[in-house]
């Protein structure tokens, strides 16, 4: 991370022996002072007490936040004391924090049904606030992790005339098959003061364009949870125009946490982006363009770099996109391989070295003025996913 | 098989060289007389030259069948000379058939995108015919497999005070995660007199509950073809009591074949079946088993004995169906691991080892008195797969 931070926010972990293997699973980050912010969480009929509980905090203290408090190791979800763990942390975290409870938003992420232990929460909170330090920002980073490999962040700055505005993001997640079922947390972070009803719209259009384009959908995990915060604390009071500016940067920022994601896939060994144009519509791209990232099949041929191209048209045949199949051309790392729905002519061997890259590039363009495109990203598929999923809880 | 198959249907397969390994690509059944019949195809965007042409076929014969003829290691399509490939054939064995060329249905599985060689085809067609016997049922079902690991047959005799009708189907297929994209071929040949009217009834019906529980859905690949038969060899013509007998029949053969279909799952070790209960609709219900049959995350915990029932509800949760979490008790191997939507106290050892079975049993119960309910079959997801998938076309 750079030093430019945003201003305001400090940050803590400490290992609470929530998980079994000793790495730090209770974090904390707190705004001075309190945040303006906004939040999306998972449309799983099965939620999470903590995103039940900071759905409703959120509404109560009108979207004011002093602090994020996030455990790892044990999802709170579909358990007996789900509700009174999740309200207990949160009332004990504000009394440290000095601050209402409902000024804060807990987080969980790990596995389903199994009792979190409120008392590991509750012994670990003293010295988790004690070690609040403006510095730990990329030690909270790695604190929320599961199966993720690496940790994930983004930062950016925007030099306005008034001054500078940082903004800086962490995020986990990593099941990528439908990774919609693996936990997404998501925290980014601003200095400058915004409005909650202009943090909200910021962090929707970011949003579609970013995790919701990791071929996720109204499919989502039982935690899933993104969360802006904008705290002033740099005393810049963005105008209109400044505004965009800020909004594009935080956009930049959550696309580059969603790419990382796609990037560290269970198992994953390639990022794959998929492109789609020329669709008559925008919802028919992301209807082709998920299909093709969702696909086993893609993601298989593409681990084995094998430049199956039926398969990337065989998705989008089945997406419940309309197009005319005859006028779709297919790129793989720029080298067309369809065109016009037939096979291209490709040298095959020198091709399969491109596919061995680590970026791997799927480029769908229908023919046409279709002005519908989109951009997702998924990652290959390969027997690391089944080794990490086949033994999860144990 | 036993003895017992339908009077009036002879067999042939031969190695006409479309796939790399010698193992028989082309096969061929004839019935005589012509038979009735009902068939359903890919509902993909993208289809198969041969999808189209026995669609198009199918109708201008009105269900007329005389022949049909099947080739594996090729899908012929999205090919240049596919639809020039799959007329010449048909053209080629209604000669040989001594039948009008639309009451030839033709059909192709294999990879995508490569043109299928006419000539093996026409140079194969004289062996092809003088092969011909009503013994050969097992040759062909073997002919059509691809990476299938075993043929999948069934069988059914229906006695009525008439005499005996006989039924017998084969099918192949087998990737399985989204199992719609691997191509699923089925025959099930029958030799009582049935119009091509009642012929398309039953079938529509049995293909619900048993291919369309395959956790397919309007998702299919490009060639997926179900064919039904009835050539009236046996001289039986079914009143309204018995047409219901060999109804029931014919579904119990497609229900045994979609099974096998599912155990057969690329890389499989166990066949799961979902059952789910008590839901508001049968809609709600097949959403649900749907989402748990896909599952990756369920099918790998599956594969590793996990009883992480957390999975389950996820899933359940996120089908799109509409329920009460807390109203939900789900069973592995007829043991409660989940009670009201909380964990239940089962003993872990134990249930590992149940789950070690080859045939494991996901039951969804959820309370009250909704009458939706559904059986899905799905597979276990293991390392196997990928190494299936990552070189196919290789």
């Amino acid at each position: 991370m750079s030093n430019e931070l945003p201003l305001g926010y400090q940050y803590s972990s400490v290992y609470a022996g929530i998980r079994k293997i000793k790495k730090d699973d209770l974090s904390l980050i707190v705004s001075q002072p309190a945040a303006n912010a906004a939040a999306v969480f998972t449309q799983n009929l099965v939620a999470a007490a903590p995103v039940v509980l900071s759905r409703a905090n959120l509404k109560t203290s009108r979207g004011k936040v002093k602090a994020l408090i996030i455990n790892a190791g044990n999802a709170n979800c579909s358990t007996r004391s789900g509700m009174n763990v999740a309200a207990s942390t949160v009332k004990a975290a504000a009394k440290h924090a000095r601050c209402t409870a409902v000024e804060v938003l807990p987080s969980s992420t790990g596995v389903i049904g199994v009792e979190l232990d409120l008392k590991k929460i509750k012994s670990a909170l003293p010295e988790l606030f004690a070690g609040l330090s403006s510095e730990r920002f990329g030690d909270v980073a790695r604190a929320i992790m599961t199966t993720d490999l690496v940790m994930k962040t983004a930062q950016a700055t925007v030099e306005l005339k008034k001054g500078k505005v940082h903004i800086a993001g962490m995020t986990k997640g990593s099941g990528m098959i439908q990774p919609n079922m693996a936990t997404t947390l998501g925290y980014v972070l601003c200095d400058a003061a915004i409005s909650v009803q202009n943090l909200k719209a910021i962090l929707s259009s970011a949003i579609n364009v970013s995790y919701n384009r990791l071929s996720v959908d109204g499919d989502t995990s039982t935690n899933d949870t993104v969360v802006l915060l904008a705290n002033g604390a740099s005393g810049i009071k963005p105008n209109g125009d400044e505004l965009k500016l800020i909004a594009d940067a935080i956009t930049g920022v959550m696309k580059s946490l969603a790419a990382q994601i796609a990037r560290d896939g269970e198992g994953a060994k390639k990022l794959i982006r998929v492109l789609v144009s020329g669709a008559k519509t925008e919802v028919d791209a992301v209807l082709i363009g998920r299909a093709i990232s969702n696909s086993p099949l893609v993601k298989t041929a593409i681990a084995g770099s094998d430049p199956n191209w039926g398969r990337i048209i065989c998705a989008a045949g089945y997406s419940g996109a309309k197009f005319d199949p005859s006028k779709v051309d297919i790129f793989l790392q720029g080298k067309r391989v369809c065109k016009a729905g037939l096979a291209a002519p490709f040298d095959e061997a020198k091709l399969k070295l491109k596919l061995d890259e680590k970026d791997v590039v799927i480029d769908l363009r229908i023919a046409g003025n279709g002005k519908g495109a989109t951009e997702f990203w998924t990652c290959d598929f390969t027997e690391g996913y089944i080794e990490i999923n086949g033994s999860y809880r144990t």
